[in-house]
């Protein structure tokens, strides 16, 4: 079955991720070999530094021009690790053009632009794979687009970010502050010198539109994803969720409406009940749940990043685009028959959890209570705490939409007798 | 895109997943034509019991002549959910001789006889598919055989038995003894009238030759694979595990030996540490823990059994047959190229929880140690209890190799002060 000429790839990139890729396909080679039928070999590798030593990389391998490389014509497959849109778009154009399929774990590249992408793949008839591109070695793209494709899923939830799950674990679990987290996450190297793609959600957004374009076979920008960071969540908003038996976690949510007409997708931190198989995912790990009508609730966990597990995730394409290479076929492309709208962040529908501070006089539940009542949201539960002539109120929402809730708070604002919005948090996973 | 003719589907076995299967075909038609890229026609229904009533079923569909079915020539693929090795067989290899492809959900036809099935699939030029086989919906079989295909995988362990992990479930958060739970758990339907299948470990050890063989690339049969039920699991046990922070599972382990020349596959009753991933997994949900060089630590958790999660795996895997087929294409088949050996029982490396029944007099502790010493098994902790002139020693071992173990034990009942062994149960996950 073995057949002789060897299946070439280019590298574009050779930094964390791509050196584990160029490692393990030197010291795998022959069971690469063995998997996909044929040798795989590594043709060359685009950098921006040559002279960087690069252990293990056939030096006369390395180039700075990416462009050329690309299109040499006798590249089968083009594995790109660069990240970021330019040069990343048009070198993965070209190659579609110049014969190669790609394997890629650029998420930002994906949520903004992967209908083009996946255009440019089919007409050119080559594959356009990117497990990589979300949670890192866990399987989560091939799942949701072939193991669960006679299933309708109707949402799927995650921790797709490990940096964030890392400060909020440390938070939950030292009762340190966001700032404090965020150093020990920069000192251990979880966290970026900039971190602001983590912890304001970018990151998680970008996830969240390629997951849910997938999920509901639909188109997901990235700009159709409501999008909340995790800097203000305090010691205290972990105090409370306590109170409630529960943690934080930034989430990121895309959910098909009760209707099955629209879909929405999101990024925020989040209350959820501790017996919720999310909330015990601790440190850097990722995990993803995701529930079906048929399937009922999986969850899909592991870690989310780093260069070996994304190293693996990018193997595990390079061998099925290899396989389709020598079959002379394509594996599944983009599936967004269903066209289902997304609606704004004003119609998703969830619980909240608000904690106010009030006059510490007669009749304040009243009248809070009051202005939740006329814009429609129903209360759970209240918690009222005073002293010293300060008061605070919790409130705990049933369901209501976001918009229901938005007005509930500018009119809560509105009243004399409440001080401050201290926090505002949604609950999910009941 | 969409072509007009449509691809036929025969279903042979009728059920409880056989049943579901039928019924998204025709709600979720729509669907599935848009993601297979043609209509999705059932074309036959193979039963024993033609004259059942079967809701939503055209019942000229319905036959009782399995063979003519899958010899009829026009259909494109056949779901086998009948289980059981024949007809089962006989039905699938006919049904790649006249043209079709095979998906099933058949653990037991799969862990026996799946070489001489894929051989005979790759003849014809079929696909043969099977992720219902393990774990129901839980993506398992994909992702280790695609998502993982340039990685390597060094262990999977994994709860695959649903009605033995409610049964042991119970038992740890009720203090239910065996009997007790099994019979709650044939009351609520998780157990069968014959439990012998799921307690004695034949279903999960049917499972871990699926799993072992698909992720060392090898072929393991179910003779292979080493199998201890858990009927003898007590109380008592349980109360032993919560002294070392542990629970008791049923666990599926296949294991590429430290020298990565030979592999392992076992079922039996472990204690795991309470933080470990698996020990959380409740009633009847199955996981799968997945150890993978690169990709680090993967879990993938769901229903493992039921109706409509089955039903899930086998429409995905109905999907992608239905794609290879428009494409002309199939997908990866049998991949045991490394024909790595399956090693005895007496050479899996494990630690040991030892409970015995033992005189108390002075002196016992260092005769029991020696003989641990003498078989080159070595002692993490001891723990003493004694009472009215019995005592009880409990002691946990390093890790040894099962045959060092047994010698161990037999040593230890010979000794006159040694009164009873009460119980040895491995303990992993650490």
């Amino acid at each position: 079955m073995m057949r002789t000429r060897p299946l070439k790839v280019a590298l574009l990139g050779c930094g964390v991720v791509g050196s584990e890729v160029a490692r393990i396909m030197t010291t795998h080679a022959e069971d690469l070999a063995a998997r996909v039928g044929a040798p795989v070999e590594l043709a060359g590798v685009a950098v921006r530094r040559p002279s960087k030593v690069r252990e293990g990389i056939d030096p006369s391998l390395i180039t700075t021009d990416a462009t050329a490389l690309v299109k040499r014509g006798d590249i089968d497959v083009v594995v790109e690790v660069i990240g970021g849109i330019e040069p990343a778009r048009s070198l993965i154009t070209t190659a579609f053009e110049h014969g190669a399929s790609v394997v890629s774990a650029n998420k930002a590249l994906l949520a903004q632009d992967g209908a083009a992408l996946h255009a440019a793949a089919e007409e050119h008839g080559r594959d356009l794979y990117y497990e990589a591109a979300v949670a890192g070695a866990i399987p989560l793209i091939r799942p949701l687009r072939e193991s669960l494709a006679g299933d309708k899923i109707n949402r799927v939830m995650g921790i797709v970010n490990g940096t964030t799950n890392f400060i909020l674990d440390k938070m939950d679990t030292t009762g340190a502050g966001y700032q404090e987290a965020l150093d020990e996450a920069t000192a251990l190297g979880y966290a970026e010198a900039d971190p602001t793609a983590d912890v304001e959600g970018f990151d998680a957004a970008a996830k969240a539109a390629i997951l849910a374009g997938i999920a509901f076979h639909s188109r997901v920008r990235l700009d159709d994803v409501y999008r909340e960071g995790m800097t203000e969540v305090t010691a205290a908003d972990f105090a409370s969720a306590k109170q409630m038996g529960c943690t934080i976690k930034l989430l990121a949510i895309c959910e098909r409406a009760a209707d099955g007409e629209s879909v929405t997708a999101r990024v925020h931190p989040a209350m959820i009940p501790l017996s919720h198989p999310l909330a015990s995912v601790r440190g850097a790990y990722n995990a993803v749940f995701v529930e079906a009508d048929a399937a009922g609730q999986l969850m899909f966990y592991g870690p989310g990043a780093g260069g070996s597990p994304t190293a693996s995730a990018v193997l595990g394409d390079l061998v099925a685009v290899c396989r389709n290479k020598l079959a002379e076929s394509t594996g599944p492309g983009e599936s967004a028959y269903a066209q289902l709208p997304v609606s704004p962040m004003g119609e998703v529908v969830t619980r909240y959890h608000i904690s106010l501070d009030v006059a510490d006089k007669p009749g304040v539940l009243a009248q809070v209570a009051t202005v939740f009542a006329e814009h429609g949201v129903s209360i759970d539960t209240v918690r009222q705490q005073g002293k010293d002539g300060e008061a605070s109120l919790v409130v705990v929402t049933h369901r209501a939409s976001d918009a229901s809730l938005s007005g509930t708070v500018e009119a809560l604002r509105n009243l004399d007798t409440v001080r401050g919005v201290a926090s505002i948090m949604r609950v999910e996973g009941e």
